[in-house]
């Protein structure tokens, strides 16, 4: 069997991310550390959608600015959201001077820009890149479920789409380094509850941590984290759990975005966050910081997705769910 | 200015190709040329969706088989289609044990799909890879315009979306080879006619044909063909009209895959063929033999995609487009 890890052997590096999230995501634990936020979630646009482009705008602009590259220097956009066609990607681009490649994989997009970005610049395709993820609770709860008008109760095994949009300029420069990437399945185990999207991705998790630590010559001790987004609470539970029959524990070192986002006690988010701006905004504002801080040496981030469709679960449809792996490291 | 033409030093080849069509396709001026078709375009399915799938599904089964390869050998899969949630590639993809990246370009994904497949090959990341795009017109009309059932008068200016999928082998083996790629930019013109994604694309187009030929060694006479895909008679005339401001004549060996696929004469589809399945099938079934067999030298070939939702044209939003250019030979 070939080796599906993909090395990076000149190993490039996250120059910089940057942050945009509504407002209860900054009421959370991570709140002080984002870049930029706002009070009512609109972002200053008559629209939910325009509000999702408007964060991703200004998380390529933030992004770009920390890593002292000018928009010029920077030659791909990478860019995926929840919204039908990708709109909130593809507005956002518009804006924007640099070719553009339109990605997805439901919440696990941010890793799949990051990982793919990496992979460009490794083999010195391009020089840099720009990736970029969002996802609007208010915009995705219209198209995914119920409009928020209609106030519909959630399951408590929902999760909360979050509010907010992750960029991250992929260079030479920078202290951590992407070392592997592990591109996921699409796998599909028959799950058909709209409100379960932990129980949906979780096989695809454990599909690709078992495909890496089949070949990796590190075992899940050697890492600092790693990092599942978003699996949520139920997600991450039934992960933990089955992977002790492949005789992996992750148990002391796993953690989840949608876990860390909210505060499961005091905000009102069921079972943890979700969305492709929720495993983006946590990756930015809160691990690579500690990652360049020496304070992480080593993570597993595993970009989780639920691959599904309102139309296809009306017919009956099940959801398949796919999970890409990113190694970051800054020893 | 830096040149944004990937140029592909080991010229990484597509090795083979697979078209599965719907009824309509086969009865066109390329009937005879497509590896499959259904006479109902269920494909043995029960939903429009479903038979989306399963064209991707018979397209990259067929496509590996020719290429002599196995589905083990196979490092990555790159698939896309028009459908919201991309469900057409998610469902189809959980039936190979193989890698998955989502694309999304509108129309332009089969490009999109080619270059950067082309791209990850080329620089070794992976070996080989299988590029597969579809569409689906009763999916699409649903989706995009009206349900089938409802009898909507089109427009002159309007398009027909292709029902089909075209699927692609790169990786070291056969004799087209592919020599550049250049990603488009997301444009955005205004437009915001539903019924004219023509317009809405060649300004798209026109920007990666300038940023082209302003880099490359050829001229557009150096090719035997420049295809795009597909901007239908409208667009391919506002292209063929706005080129000429920037000195560049494409009009002797300029043709769109929206104009192959079907014939305007005898056939209702107004302003052509459109959809993501319709370039993968054109270029899969016409054009990759006829460079295979040395009767087509250099052809540039670029995807056209109108980035355009339904949501956001309710809102009174515009329709961006984006074009994305590969360039393949035989020499």
């Amino acid at each position: 069997m070939k080796n599906p890890i993909i090395k990076l052997k000149n190993q490039p590096r996250i120059s910089a991310s940057y942050s945009v999230v509504g407002h209860l995501e900054k009421q959370g634990p991570l709140g002080e550390l984002f870049d930029e936020y706002s009070d009512n979630d609109k972002f200053g646009k008559n629209t939910w959608e325009k509000a999702e482009s408007e964060m991703q705008l200004r998380a390529v602009k933030g992004a770009i600015k920390k890593s002292g590259l000018k928009e010029y220097d920077i030659d791909l956009l990478l860019a995926g959201d929840l919204l039908n066609q990708c709109v909130g990607s593809n507005y956002a681009t518009t804006n924007f001077n640099i070719p553009y490649l339109g990605i997805y994989g439901a919440c696990s997009t941010c890793a799949e820009g990051l990982g793919l970005g990496a992979c460009l610049v490794d083999a010195q395709t391009i020089d840099s890149c720009c990736a970029v993820t969002s996802s609007h609770y208010c915009s995705s709860e219209r198209q995914f479920r119920f409009p928020l008008e209609y106030g519909g109760q959630r399951a408590p095994t929902a999760q909360w789409t979050a509010t907010g949009s992750g960029a991250f300029v992929i260079s030479n420069e920078g202290n951590v380094k992407i070392t592997e990437v592990l591109f996921g399945k699409a796998i599909d185990k028959g799950i058909t509850d709209i409100n379960n999207m932990g129980a949906a991705m979780a096989p695809s998790a454990i599909d690709t941590i078992v495909r890496y630590f089949e070949k990796s010559e590190h075992s899940p001790d050697y890492f600092d984290k790693i990092i599942t987004g978003d699996l949520g609470f139920e997600g991450s539970e039934i992960l933990k759990d089955l992977l002790l029959g492949y005789g992996i524990d992750i148990r002391k070192n796993h953690d989840d975005c949608g876990l860390m986002l909210f505060d499961k006690e005091k905000q009102d988010v069921h079972a943890g966050g979700s969305g492709c701006g929720c495993s983006a905004v946590v990756m930015a504002s809160h691990i690579l910081p500690l990652l360049e801080q020496g304070k992480l040496g080593d993570v597993l981030f595993l970009g989780t997705g639920a691959l599904m469709s309102p139309m296809t679960l009306f017919q009956g449809g099940s959801i398949p769910a796919i999970c890409h792996l990113v190694h970051l490291s800054s020893r």
